[in-house]
């Protein structure tokens, strides 16, 4: 396996596409993207957990039943969420495709990204169909570009990997940076695969994986509306279709863990006003829960995240937010450390404080990728959750979004 | 009922006193506080539920086994949490004040609050035991401004009563600000007053009350270490004593509930880096609980909070908040209004976006108290929530706290 170039389009027979059609007023940013494969392909998805949802997401599940999809647009700017016609306007979004593409409406996934509770207007994007489908091609970048809100950074990532003799590759592009929290699919995710897989396998391997990846990010504590996570895998590497548990499966997963692990790590990293990714690793745990808990309240913890954009080993506060994460732990052997490439330092042992320089915690935590590393003392389950600190920034971006 | 002055000498009996003892190196603030009954007081106390406790919760539990105290001794700057010898210090500011008063140290209550994991020198409140005795009197203030950490004002609250034709007074002091958190006795509160009631019905009265107060403050999300609420009844009043429900425990309860619930909305609109008071009540829930779970959110919800500081009428977070809070809510039937003294104004009806006066809602949204209003209509069950914005001053503060 090996990261390569190409995002979604990475994987034979994608094409992508990103333009600005209206939604926003600023002409520069790019505000809708299309996704389209060759073949219909297999689609799996997973959606936020939030009980108000975006009207895309209940039409992308609808049109997710069957297992099939072929193209995915996006609109960034408006979330048409909370809006009485939300559904009526997320389908209309299917139709221009199956319009200008042929390929049915039912096969088309759609997403919302933006505003809440304002109403989508859909007649620039009906009007930019034909310049979104002229640019259709390996252009990754531009539909990345275009789902992006807040964020200030593209966040593509692929990989090359074989199953079954066959050459495979598997990509993915991603908005993150705001209202992003665990326990759900967080974000705009959508992945591209060319492996013959069933839409049963593919579901179970993005189930799995997201439970590892995108649901231990947080950025915020806010859980969104409108997030999804979706793949399509059409086929085209020509392996062996996998239907069932077994090597190809594996190698499959571990090609799509390597590809949303780094996404996450970019998402975390450009959260919003971030200056800095926080790495939680949690080890030593009695058992994986305990550990997740742990790694998570800690990665959410706004007194241990104002401390990291401050360089200040306040370790303290890590040993709160496990002390009210629910994690069944014994705070007396709890040992926590901070790592970055400046080096590692011990700042707390059996849940006491102990001596450290200040002056090479501070050198440490002054780099842009922190670690915390936290030893449970109590078994051998491990947990790993993403973050970032919180900055004037994050204040001064939400303080005033809509403007 | 009336509110008066006094705080918690306001209660016959109690005499207060705060001083600079040094543990801080800032001689203009104060750091060590003690409040003295005349007489031994009924006594009950609700503490932290984070699983990492300072080491003067667990003496002070001890204390109170047998319902009775006489005093408080609190120094704030150092939390003496995490420390190898926490129990042995908190301990001798328990026999301090046995020796300077020759009260039992088992009826002592003892509390710290301050940085986490850095030793408690001792040697400053022994040295300071004489002048702290010394300035003990009509000295409410002096004994408040002694507790605080980042708070910037008092908070002292005291009302008079009556009980069994008995003038009673019932008074408190708090200190808040930063890692302040429902769902557990959030905060150092100490509340004296002169009527005579039973230990355990002291307790039924103070558990109860705070799931409705304390426990419904957040300003950031993180559950401190140190915090308790402790009542202390020294029955100089000479009303009977109440030892079981019925008028008089009512009486009592509703007074202690004034005191409360306007320290409840001192600590929230104090704190850290807090512009704006935030308080939100849910009407029209199926049961209690949905209720809180939802004022609760909203309140947690740091992309809320970021509106509110920027004064924008961004309801979509909201929605978005309560649609994950989990609680069991119709998101199709939820109205949301904000108020204040400006006025109010409705902009989401059945969960959905309406048009309202952009310039209207920035007039309401820049005082610094807002109501968030949010009727379910799904029953006839309320709660309120109360926190505060988040600005640049929250991360300022938090950035390089122990500097």
């Amino acid at each position: 396996m090996e990261y390569i170039d190409g995002g979604v389009c990475a994987a034979k027979g994608f094409k992508a596409s990103g333009i600005h059609c209206g939604i926003r007023k600023n002409k520069t940013k790019k505000d809708l993207a299309l996704i389209l494969s060759e073949a219909p392909a297999s689609a799996a998805a997973t959606y936020t957990t939030n009980l108000v949802k975006g009207a895309p997401i209940e039409v992308t599940k609808e049109h997710l039943k069957n297992g099939t999809a072929q193209a995915v647009i996006c609109n960034s700017g408006i979330a048409n969420t909370c809006n009485s016609d939300g559904i009526e306007k997320a389908n209309m979004m299917c139709k221009f495709v199956e319009e200008s593409l042929g390929i049915s409406e039912n096969d088309v996934v759609v997403a919302s990204t933006g505003v809440i509770g304002q109403p989508l207007d859909v007649e620039p994007i009906k009007n930019g169909m034909d310049e979104l489908i002229k640019n259709l091609g390996d252009n990754s970048r531009d539909a990345c570009s275009a789902i992006m809100t807040t964020d200030t950074v593209i966040k593509e990532v692929a990989v090359s990997f074989e199953v079954g003799g066959k050459k495979c590759a598997v990509g993915g592009i991603a908005k993150g940076s705001g209202m992003i929290h665990p326990n759900m699919a967080t974000m705009l995710v959508f992945l591209t695969c060319d492996a013959s897989i069933s839409p049963e396998m593919l579901q179970k391997a993005v189930s799995a994986d997201i439970k590892d990846t995108f649901n231990m990010i947080s950025i915020d504590g806010d859980t969104s509306t409108n997030d999804m996570v979706v793949v399509l895998s059409n086929g085209m590497a020509g392996n062996e279709t996998i239907t069932a548990d077994g090597e190809d499966f594996e190698k499959f997963k571990a090609a799509l863990n390597a590809v949303t692990k780094r996404l996450c790590r970019m998402i975390a990293k450009d959260g919003e006003g971030a200056s800095k990714l926080i790495v939680c690793n949690v080890t030593g745990a009695a058992d994986t829960e305990n550990a997740k808990k742990a790694a998570k309240a800690v990665i959410c913890s706004n007194l241990t995240k104002a401390a990291m954009f401050g360089s200040d080993a306040n370790w303290g506060r890590v040993l709160c937010a496990i002390g009210y994460s629910g994690a069944d732990v014994d705070v007396n052997k709890i040992d926590v450390s901070f790592k970055s490439e400046a080096g590692s330092i011990d700042v707390c042992k059996d849940g006491m404080g102990i001596g450290f320089s200040e002056e090479k915690a501070k050198e440490i935590l002054l780099k842009d990728e922190i670690e915390i590393n936290i030893e449970l003392n109590s078994g051998d389950k491990t947990a790993t959750a993403f973050g970032c600190d919180l900055t004037y920034d994050y204040v001064k971006i939400n303080g005033d979004y809509r403007t």
